[in-house]
């Protein structure tokens, strides 16, 4: 898949803003050694230096564009091209995972392997969306079904993790974490138009159902799409659109 | 309706998060007069005061009970009995109302009058549970209605203000204020098994439901309320439970 931090922080105010409701219910004063894991353009970097401005921190993002956008934000970090499944790295107070578990599929395995990356009392915080059953990620879903290019998509919904209740993590994480602070925020972000939901979600959610398509059935998708949306995200008088969007938040103690 | 200041800070720690959640997104660095409207024991006041430490605070609550217990907490606050609608003051630069307004019937009326009460560029800073449409409080419902006591709780569901959605919310709000910031989060609370999920409603919710009861009567309710609790929370091999428990928040800003 690839990813352009051009798109991704056309919308970064709302994007960050997240990792600064996850980051103030660390319970920790300070922090030697901070990781930002799937760090993207480097913006929850800059929020987890902000937040530790004491702390060593590195990022790690497998996008080779997304850690040249976040090397030239933060050029004293040390910044690494790495999947998380391959990063070796352990014993950190702070490991952050914003907005990247959703691109994971074995959640049961990862949880156990992100709080093995923490030294004791150290904290694993972790925001993820939790959109697939929202309309504007459902849509994208009905929209390959129903086009000519349906069987070039038929795996594109595949690219993200399934979703699960958070009682399931809250389970999952108690037996690893000595204690689990969990939350889902729906944040209502007005938007300008239809046009403005789907320019968000190319940044993300759209990009594995474009990307396979060749530029006619990308234009012809993105039309279908952005109509589909119109109608399920109806516009106030003055054209203003509110999106709401939800996303799951813990924040577990080793 | 009476309030009891004991039940009510049973959960302290879980109650006065949402304040703080508030109004680390009221964006004003500084306030001169601030307001705690249904203030209850004070526990709102004190996060309100921590976060605008140089603001003339005052606080009001329609219960007598509640305002003793806060001047208790805060004896340098001019706090009052009063209800929220026949309170004259306007002119404040915050005006918090953190879980009151469910107890307050027209929303319509409400929100302007409200907002009247700000300075220009002032905030208004609402948590609201939204709880109604969950177990926890349909089961109160639902065992009202089919006991002996049915007659006798015919109102008491009418205590709490109508659901209304978050857009409902914000598109009310646009009309008076030059800025909306909405959100809804449901904090996911685990707690010592059905008796902890009783004990928390008692100092909310339940009470309209227990207040027209006799003992005897009360103590039957209490009884078929927690098996039904019990049944629809299950318990973790440890006993705990874990009670999603959804609220709305907006800042307005006049």
């Amino acid at each position: 898949m690839t990813w352009s931090a051009a798109q991704y922080v056309k919308f970064e105010g709302e994007r960050t803003r997240p990792v600064w409701d996850l980051l103030a219910r660390v319970p920790l004063a300070e922090a030697r050694r901070a990781a930002d894991i799937g760090c993207g353009p480097g913006n929850s970097t800059e929020v987890l230096r902000a937040r530790f401005p004491d702390a060593a921190i590195t990022g790690i993002d497998s996008s080779p564009g997304m850690i040249a956008a976040a090397r030239k934000r933060l050029p004293d970090v040390p910044f690494a091209v790495a999947g998380i499944e391959d990063w070796p790295e352990t014993g950190f107070d702070v490991v952050l995972a914003n907005a990247v578990i959703q691109w994971i599929p074995d959640h049961e395995a990862l949880l156990p392997f992100l709080i093995g990356k923490l030294a004791p009392g150290g904290a694993l915080a972790v925001q993820t969306p939790d959109n697939l059953d929202e309309p504007s990620h459902r849509l994208m879903r009905e929209v390959a079904a129903a086009g000519p290019w349906a069987a070039k998509l038929a795996d594109a919904a595949k690219a993200r993790a399934a979703r699960r209740g958070a009682d399931w993590y809250f389970r999952r994480l108690r037996q690893h974490a000595a204690r689990v602070d969990i939350w889902r925020t729906t944040y209502f972000h007005p938007l300008a138009g239809a046009g403005a939901v789907v320019e968000w979600v190319k940044g993300t959610g759209l990009r594995p159902f474009l990307d396979p398509l060749d530029a006619d059935e990308r234009e012809a998708y993105l039309a279908r799409y952005q109509a589909a949306i119109a109608e399920a995200y109806p516009a106030e008088p003055d054209g203003t659109v509110l999106l709401p969007f939800p996303r799951l938040f813990f924040v577990a103690i080793r």
